[in-house]
């Protein structure tokens, strides 16, 4: 196969004079992470590479032969052979790759490399690999196994970050900073509660991920669904037939005690509740760190400056300007959360598998499973050390506070009024009053203080009082103790 | 406002001759269904429609003014004014939508509309309507209640179709039919098994969908999420500011009791759980019904003919073919299961919402959220009726059976050869017979039969025997019942 | 049908005392733009509603007979009846949407609501209504006549504000503000070189969708896409049998020129390019208005304030916050960019259409593409007012500029001393000096000046004169100029 | 860091006796096409990993010194250094990929390590990389390298693949078919026909490849996009400060023409119209090789038999089942159908870009752009292979047009018999008459021959020669005539 392109033809971009690598450079398709920061070096990233992959499937191939083998129609020897044989280690997984496209997946290509690895060590029981199984029954066993570790792997970051969060939520009860809505100041809030909620976010996800680790099955069908291949192995194994119900209900017992994943009610073949499953958590998980990350980006803004990155020597540069300190934890977690609801959707279009097993509809769930796996997970890293190492400027929130001369106020002087000359009035009043204050720059209670209706019923020291934003935060005490114990 | 188009301009298609159509028979936006036949005239659509969702709105507004009236911060006559006003069908829905411009959303139209009501019925009480409150709180609670409406028919009609499922499943426990996988026979199933596995993703959806309908809260929180405007009227009320933490629990109790919804941690204006949770739980039962939509077109298409959709008089007609019986429920069902995922990612996608309240992000999950709801809606209620009319032909199931020749049991007559000559040269005489056998169209007993290495095992009888497909249909029997159970 | 909730059932959310309204103030299904303001009222929503589109068919249908007519296969007086005749405004679009779920589309219903009113015209005129026809080729050509009419009320949205923006642009081509890059101060660019940014994207989005509009087809393909119905019934009314090649230019020709659509290279039906290309204009579209929307909201904050929205009596109010103006137009637009990229991936995901025709993707379609050119429309009318009426304030920005005590100048300091002691140990100089004035607040010429390696190469006023903003715009002026000719 | 996962953990699934691997056996995140299989091995994967992806990096900064270099603001000689340094094969590219999360982007430490290879070669060089330039610059236009160079790889599939259908579409022009429209037989078409289709939506999607081709821009505009630091380094290099617009001008066209790419109007750092432009054309390829899978998939059923995938030795067997022969092209090209709209979506999503430079929805564009590109190349790369092997069975074909006794023939006859009675009673005949066919299993023509109304007008064998279905493929025959000419 020629190389993909010639830097010495000079119809090409980057012609002759463009790049002096030569093709043999081209490792013809490895990913490193290069195009994906948000993963690249973290625990997640390696729990899901091609290999870890490799060696889940594997590890579904050998617990099936040991949960054949407690059953006595497969001998406990020739599975002590397989589970030995059974290393990622130990095969080429590029050759394996390419070979995937000769039938679709790459499970018939491992069949023959863990038979020939087993054979080398033990040629009879190379006889008992894959025995009565199915290439689905070992991928989707596989990639829930896969799942299983990557996500608890997220699940730490998770703690780490609520955490982290918990403490912020405390420290801060009664930080006062501004509420904003629809990007402007609207009434106060405090940046404990800001951080309580960030935290209830997670707790969420972390909820809903544990539920769906608890849920993730094994899957057990042969090449219908039926179970049919298994079964006739045992039954040609001791030369009796066992009975079907309780042969099923054994062997997937234990495959599922092998594997330490769920048992499922039916094989889920063309049945893809669990994958639906992870990608509605994975989904809900980058979205709520994503809500951590834009929060953090907007405050973190030079005109707001309320928060910043923790500072790392080194981290956020540019490649042109020295003052800049970037915050690229946030970013990287945002990017992370801009991809994954547009790849869990490719999975849940994939629930609509035709027949007892989808041409297709199965086959694009891998990719996209795997990145959302990894983006989530990576984002769920990035997030603990962000989380941890956050920067808070109460000063700044303080500041912030006062920009635009107690407008932000407004409602509650609007709410006093409003006892004395109805809601109606006293919002327009305020209205009003709030336009000219913004108009000219005049401080409110001056503003509002000047209207004859208004000193009616308020004196400007009343109205002063009213004023004060660490007076109108509410309940947002209440709720950060009581989201501390939720 | 010229209108849209001038159907006497003859630079337009359809130009003076194409159209007859007067400017004045359009009516500015209202959708009725036509283009979306999958839920038009279902009771879902009717729990969907903006007047529907109007009702909802002025129920969280009365609903608001009870819980604040329980807890003695306004008056119980205001709130029975309130109560009465409340009422949809006595509004300008058009109106309150094109009114929605001004401040992006609603509610502050719907407030000023319910307030005038009210005032009209008794002025006083026109003071307590929204107090304390803000868009957010009674927008987002109507569209929990809302939620809630349409998901218990949603729910009434899954059960529907799993009831009919179930008998189906029953029925047909020891209908054989041939398992298919990428598009191809594979090895037998059993109709029962097919229709128990639509209906344990029917059970799997249901039971995800209870657990969010349990979940959906009430939004409370006032302009920050701080619930400052609640306190300081429920302060001005009485003349005494109450504890923050035992009003906002009272409050929200007091919210949730009168509306049946849930009972946040938080205030979740900007931290939207709720909103991932229903496009998660939308997404998943759209598609397991199109899965179920997929495998009745699959099985009615006119060379498999396994299946039939519901004969209904006029049902299915084309407006050219008079032979045609189209399998219109499956085609509906399916064009929502292809467009409920795009949407759902849509909602996930506004997780990360900026502030306290987002610019945008939630202002985009309202359209969304409907659309969601009433496909799932509609498909769920013409998956009802496709599951309890469905035509089950086993006739054509045992003779799609045969079509091969008996080449589904290859892996039955491989599996009994692998005990005598192991199982990589089983399978690969196995392989080239079946090769041989579908090249020239002899049966596969008879190409098997006449290699030696087979006939030196097997006897032609033990052959013939081995390829009876009601014989190796596994453990489907057991399946179904064990799934019957769930 | 029972109504979907009944309100006088306690067990049900808005219960009792939730809610007054009677069930039969439920009219089944209209939408009014309740949930979607950013569309609501606008010319694009009315030219979009299920009447527009119902008149379309319409238009079709007629269009077709007189295309026939004209070659003489159909009698003009039949034509001009049925021209007549199809007329919206004379149908009952509600009982046609019901109708639809008969045959999962709404054309048969059309059809024969049709023929009724051309039978009672001229009853041997109802012979000729879709003769020779199929759903499809009426339901696509109508579908693309709406498209233009919506789309180029679109494009003209799009003129108003390109021709705004290009006038912003010029005013502002040397008003220096603040660049902004991952959320810090960058290095300045000009107010000027935005607008023409957003300007250029928006002439980017229209010179597609002005190619997207030459090119949108007419659908003429019978019942299988060969036209045979057509042919049939040319031969039958003139009982000779044209030649099928001749006919097919001449009816298709005829067909386009009647209603202005382009004359496709082969029948779509399953072959649906043109429905990629609206929606990928469509979500392009979306999202450069999106990009504007998110700057305006991003440079409107309470903190930034460089820009607001046009002041419009009433507009941006809060149902709660006196002294809100929030920022609503954009965040409309914001809601807009939001949706359609989603609902676009579900029309490209439709694509893939099995057979002649689709049993699915087809019907998935229609209401996907209606949102997103509702949205898009909406969005574009939106952006509009927002152009047309933004307020720029050049002494925030001058005073935004100011924030960092010249921090964002510290490329150009580095760049100058790179010459005289090296890329690297420059970066490394102003890298500290940068931090350093960050952490004590000091001026940036001050702290870098004090360095002795600074100090040696560039005297404290060169300091200060490579601090200026307004000297380090580069070519923004002369970018301006060359976008405002593009 | 610690392993992600502990196989000696007896806590984790795949415990100690799952898995022997030890944890050095994980590479920390390699790829290698495991999950991919569409496109394992293809030339597009070459072109798109992270080493080819890193040589464009590469590639771009040494384009920009010659372009510097050619207008005098850099050194020959540096340049020539710089060209000489910059290669993919001499750098550690997981070490860059991990490198990037200090920076949230790869092209810092791109930056530095070709500084040091520069360096090493010609230290005085090292001070002209990166000169005046920012991380986006090189890394977009880095990009647009990668996906010029992707895409022509695409494009010959393509044109491979276009001219394959061309051979089938003229040589099959005349091989009647059963035309198939909501899963059920319509009325005939021929193969040639749908052959004709598939290749013109190739066509569409090659158009519109080459046109995005054509335009990819470079990047080029510093950190603001003013190109202020180019022009900086400019004036310090000779002394004179350069005239903006004209070395705008200069430096743009000579960049674009070292690298081959298009001159954009503006900087396009926040300006996403060409990621969106790449977006739609990947998606529209994708779907239109997903239209020929689904159609191989649906004619290559057991049932249906009407077309096979090419027979390779060992192509398209099972792990289980011997008999199998699947169609994994067609799967494999349909899996990456499924994926791209979602994977597109996401990049349509980040249009919506703040600021001259976003926090997020850059960075999400990376991965999404290459695996749309990578699915997309492989996929177009498998359909090569499809299509020029694809078995055609034209014994199949009309064995299945006599499947339903003539059913597919009523349109046929219902038009005849209009003619005489009128359409609606011919419809309502013929419905009938066809209804009573498929439920009896008689032939239709003796089944409408029986009804008086139709005897009246036709003759048996009238009737008979109405049915003869190569005779009702209107104008199949011209359309592939007409389309081979496009």
């Amino acid at each position: 196969m020629p190389h993909p392109y010639d830097p010495s033809d000079p119809a090409q971009p980057g012609g002759p004079s463009g790049s002096s690598a030569s093709s043999a450079s081209f490792d013809g398709g490895a990913d490193t992470g290069l195009l994906s920061p948000v993963r690249a070096g973290t625990p997640t990233e390696a729990a899901l590479c091609d290999r870890a992959w490799l060696q889940a499937l594997l590890d579904a191939e050998s617990a099936l032969g040991r949960a054949q083998a407690g059953l006595g129609s497969v001998p406990l020897e020739a599975v002590r052979a397989i589970t030995r044989a059974a290393r990622a280690d130990h095969m080429d997984i590029r050759a394996l790759a390419v070979e995937a496209r000769e039938t679709a997946n790459p499970v018939v290509g491992v069949v023959r490399a863990l038979s020939s690895l087993v054979a080398a060590d033990d040629p009879a029981a190379a006889e008992y690999v894959h025995r009565g199984s199915t290439s689905q029954d070992i991928f989707d066993t596989g990639a829930m196994l896969v799942c299983v570790r990557a996500l608890r792997l997220t699940v730490a970051d998770l703690d780490r970050s609520a955490e982290a969060l918990a403490e912020l939520a405390e420290r801060h009860q009664d930080t006062v900073m501004a509420g904003r809505t629809l990007a402007l100041h609207a009434v106060p809030t405090t940046f404990g509660l800001k951080a309580a909620g960030w935290r209830q976010s997670l707790l969420d996800a972390r909820q809903r991920v544990d539920r769906v680790l608890a849920s993730l099955p094994v899957s057990l069908g042969g090449a219908s669904g039926t179970l049919a291949g298994y079964l006739e192995y045992a039954a040609l194994h001791d030369g009796r037939r066992p009975d079907p119900g309780e042969y099923l209900d054994r062997l997937t017992d234990a495959y599922a005690a092998e594997t330490g994943l769920a048992r499922p009610v039916l094989p889920w073949h063309a049945l893809r509740t669990p994958i639906a499953d992870l990608a509605a958590v994975l989904a809900l998980t980058a979205g709520v760190l994503g809500k951590i990350a834009v929060d953090v980006l907007t405050l973190s803004r030079t005109e707001i400056g309320e928060v910043a990155e923790p500072h790392v020597a080194g981290r956020g540069g540019s490649s042109a300007m020295p003052h800049k300190r970037n915050p690229v934890l946030s970013t990287m977690i945002r990017s992370a959360a801009l991809q994954v609801p547009s790849l869990a959707a490719g999975l849940t279009q994939c629930l609509a598998s035709e027949d007892e097993r989808s041409a297709g509809a199965w086959h694009a769930e891998w990719l996209l499973l795997r990145e959302c796996l990894r983006l989530t997970g990576g984002a769920a890293h990035t997030a603990a050390e962000l989380t941890e190492g956050l920067v808070v400027r109460p000063d700044r929130m303080h500041e912030n506070l006062g920009l635009t001369g107690s407008l932000m106020m407004s409602e509650r002087i609007a709410a006093v009024l409003a006892q004395r000359i109805g809601k109606a009035r006293a919002k327009q009043l305020l209205t009003e009053a709030a336009s000219d204050a913004a108009r000219t720059g005049k401080p409110l209670a001056q503003v509002a203080g000047a209207l004859p209706e208004v000193a009616a019923h308020l004196s400007t020291e009343e109205v002063e009082a009213l004023l004060e934003p660490a007076e109108y935060t509410g309940a947002a005490r209440a709720l950060v103790v009581r989201a501390s114990g939720a």
